[in-house]
């Protein structure tokens, strides 16, 4: 079986990394991969170990020749891509934020812009280790954000279980590397600006993914407005390294349900007592890890690692295109 | 007025920035610098940039001809040391964490040795900003660790004004370049190792700092046991970036305590609204900074940072060298 | 076909790699890993990514039901084993020093110590790209250095159409990561004495791996003692980065046989013209890749760049691996 | 004596830099500081850790309230700007190319643009250990790049002395921190570009800085066209160090050379025979660094070091203004 792609923003960190994956899948034959900015050229001239793969505009892309796209599309941009394949019958990926809000509303609350495409809303959300039932055979799949899939995967096990507190504050301590604010030239981005540095940046009540992470702990249960979400910029070029904070009823408990959420799943470890998360457990791969800590009262520490641009993005979307097709869910990743 | 000074432990990264500011300070004659495995040598060939200044050991250094002493030793020898030179009329500026608690019983329950100079403590703990009358003319000082420096700056005006919730859990997620783990060679430290990776370490209830930190605190009036204290290590040489989670009866009121509590301080800014503290802000300096942002409900969320060599050590260690003679505390600093 | 492989030294930085290869290579079962430091463990302890493998002595490792071993020791121990392995018909690749040069005297000269074994010398040099005929097959195998690695791709074909300028100096300016140097605590690789810094080390004519360089140009009429060799500690983890200087007596001539060399080959580029060879070309994967540019005069300036850990040193082990059982030479690798 | 001056362009890392060792200079005013896109905010709010000097904008700036000025602008409106400083009386330290070539022509030639004030060219070039008298009282100076610093410090006293063998290639293998390469947003400069990666870019015989160089050295008897350039970009944030091969006549007499030309330095360090250069020499420091290693044959390797922000900018520039205002050479500097 063989099931034809397009990739609709190639150049982008995500996109490439895309690319390296669809370009070893055994099932996938990769028909074109976008690039409004280097169209005409190879994608290796976007980064010299890709693929020698032609890079074309999102207009020349040949939409009908394929089954399926990923699209790592700007947002809105994505939106108005994502309903333009559906209705010609191609199934979609989208790694954007414009498909994860269940509602128009909450998208133009939190985006400050009209959904471009109201009437494709709702779609699956592809955290899979947190429910693959939605997935299987999608015809549209929402990839999650990468902060909210490092936070889930801690979360939700814990929330399932009714372990905690009712209402205290639920506190999200995040790291990212900075592939995460993306490829485009900013001057806080600059080397010398970011080596030696670190710093918290919209931290509280205002990043966007907080929507996502709210949205999905509403439905186990959560009521939003408990999350406080501290994103910090770290001087690597991916990962992500969340510090968690929650209040328990039972910590024995709490550790174990993590432990029990994950038993089994080939892409998820909760790692064994006494060792701690790191980014080296799952930097450039497409793994996360969850370890848990005691901390005072009835306080549990969750720290839990992705790689922004694989678990948090581009090998959760592959993970997600196997699922929409009945492939096995790890085809091209281990 | 000379001060003749001498600096016990001068090749770690402390000692080197130490004897780098008392080279520069006008009214300080360096006398000695010592150093176990280097003596014989130039501190030049410990760190190319450093003074031309020949190192002794420890048994040769002619404490007599000094008027103080700044002890950069691992623990028990600093405290040892430091009696040696009391006795003798010297006095003792101490970097190290044997005169930080206030009884040999704190200490040998932390640091699980017995302490080698019960009789000298307690000793004023020197975090200026915090209460400089107990410095001033002070025969010894127990110069504040680097986290705890970090930690109490940001919670200790808000203790003094009873604005932390009683019974709350206070959390201290922190983050420090790998220099605030020394000089010796470790596996763990090797740049191989730490480019490109992030993690926390005796996260919860178990790092030593936690006792300097709660020791504080408990004079101010926040019983033992609260404190949540989770130390990441950077991929940074150097430099902390503390983010604190404190419950509060009253958010603005926690703001403004803080800006009034470092009014008019010319080493520690409270940052205007909107502005947050990065490492860029005090990183080759002897400054500390703090933002404050409110996160949810009675969350307020404090970033205080440091450079864990200066103001969480050396630069420290000369303000309460400043306070102990009657000097301008600035002098050699700015 | 399943040849059974065992692995001594799997921990440092080259081993791990080499296990990682192994560990997806179709015709391989690894039977055993050893370490003697941290025997008893599963490598993941010694490296979190790794795969779960338990680590033994080299005295517990049953040489006797393997075909193959790599070893990853230090020199003179290195020499041992493999003449051990070959008595008792097991094949060698050997990525350590002791088997590189051609004669036990070379190798007393350049390392200041006796040849192990002799007896075993000569042995083919694991180069395939520059002369695959006599590894094929091979009992034994010395798999080349870095460094040498690097720089004998970019000059070998020069020399053998007589281009290189008799008498002329042959100049190599090298950089390289720091896991080249190992993954042994030292102070001088610790991360805060490496970050921002970088400088050269072993100038001029002392390397050792000068006589490994020499040696092969000789076989292609390069007379010793013309090459001046310049290594450089970069803060980066992995990567060689040569920039070499060759007179030359027609510099497009010298740029054809260079692309002349490796048309065809599946893991060494000659970059199209106008386009630098970079350590993004090549990290984290076997390959080499190698640009000119005229200098002035006579001049030709060649650029090539490897991975340390890959094709200077594991993935081209496999190389060897893979023609010494006539096995596809990418196999594993790809 | 109290000496007025005005900085045009201060929020670029040079910029940055100057303000700071100005703003610690015992004999200057500093009375404003220019920048375009940051007019009408404070210094600070371009780099946290510097001073709290307002911005204005090149035409708001006073120039006739100062004495001198610092230009830190792009080339050609660097040269108008020192026109019309000149033009009122107004000395005038330019940190751009504009006034470093002696004609026209030649600025033509290399920028491919015409000069943009002819008429107040030549200028001495500012490099103050090979030739200050003619920096002493200057009205305008140029000063010189950051890669000619570091050369020329090398190269220059080997020429003086006739020792550089006729006709032999001039090797310089430059490295630069990415400081250099300013601090406008370009994608090549981000950090998830330039972490972990090392690259040449325009080697051989096309980088402007040549001009320069050959300029210089031609004065000294090195016809022009037998410099070889090769710079390359470091993943540090500043410092350059230059590997330069040089054939001599006498390998002795030229280290002698090199270590007679800096006696009595208080900015340049010839080391002494067995210690390397390196950029922890000098980073952060308004001193160069060099060393010297025999090669093979009649070839010496030179390695110099700078801080590309400061002797190769910044420091460099107060050493120029101490000159020309007959101040001691190091005010502000050490």
């Amino acid at each position: 079986m063989t099931i034809r792609v397009g990739v609709y923003g190639a150049t982008g960190y995500t996109g490439l990394e895309l690319i390296a994956i669809l370009a070893r899948h055994p099932e996938v034959e990769l028909r074109f991969a976008t690039s409004e900015n280097s169209a005409g050229t190879s994608l290796r001239q976007s980064h010299p170990a890709a693929p020698d793969i032609p890079l074309v505009t999102s207009d020349e892309a040949p939409l009908g020749e394929v089954d399926a796209v990923f699209l790592c599309l700007p947002h809105t941009a994505s939106a108005k891509k994502a309903a333009e394949a559906l209705a010609q019958g191609v199934r979609v990926i989208d790694l954007s934020a414009d498909l994860r809000l269940k509602t128009a509303a909450d998208y133009e609350h939190w985006y400050k812009t009209p959904h471009a495409a109201p009437e494709i809303l709702p779609v699956p959300y592809g955290l899979p280790e947190l429910g693959r039932e939605a997935l299987r055979g999608a015809k549209a799949i929402a990839n999650p954000g990468c902060y909210p899939t490092a936070t889930l995967l801690g979360l939700v096990p814990l929330a399932r279980k009714g372990l905690i507190l009712p209402g205290t504050p639920i506190i999200v301590d995040a790291k990212s590397g900075v592939s995460g604010a993306g490829r485009t030239a900013k001057q806080y981005l600059l080397f010398a600006e970011i080596t030696g540095n670190f710093y918290p940046y919209s931290i509280g009540r205002v990043h966007r993914h907080l929507s996502e992470m709210e949205q999905t702990l509403a439905e186990e249960g959560i009521e939003k407005g408990r999350l406080i979400f501290s994103p910090h910029l770290l001087p690597v070029d991916r990962g992500i390294l969340n510090t968690m904070y929650v209040q328990v009823s039972d910590i024995p408990a709490a550790q174990q349900a993590i432990r029990d959420a994950y038993a089994g799943e080939p892409l998820v470890a909760a790692l064994p007592g006494g060792e701690m998360a790191t980014l080296a457990h799952v930097v450039r791969t497409p793994r996360a890890a969850i370890s848990t800590t005691p901390g005072a009262g009835s306080t549990l520490i969750i720290v839990s690692v992705i790689d922004n641009l694989l678990k948090g993005a581009s090998s959760q979307a592959v993970q997600n295109f196997n699922l929409m097709w009945n492939l096995p869910e790890t085809s091209g990743l281990l």
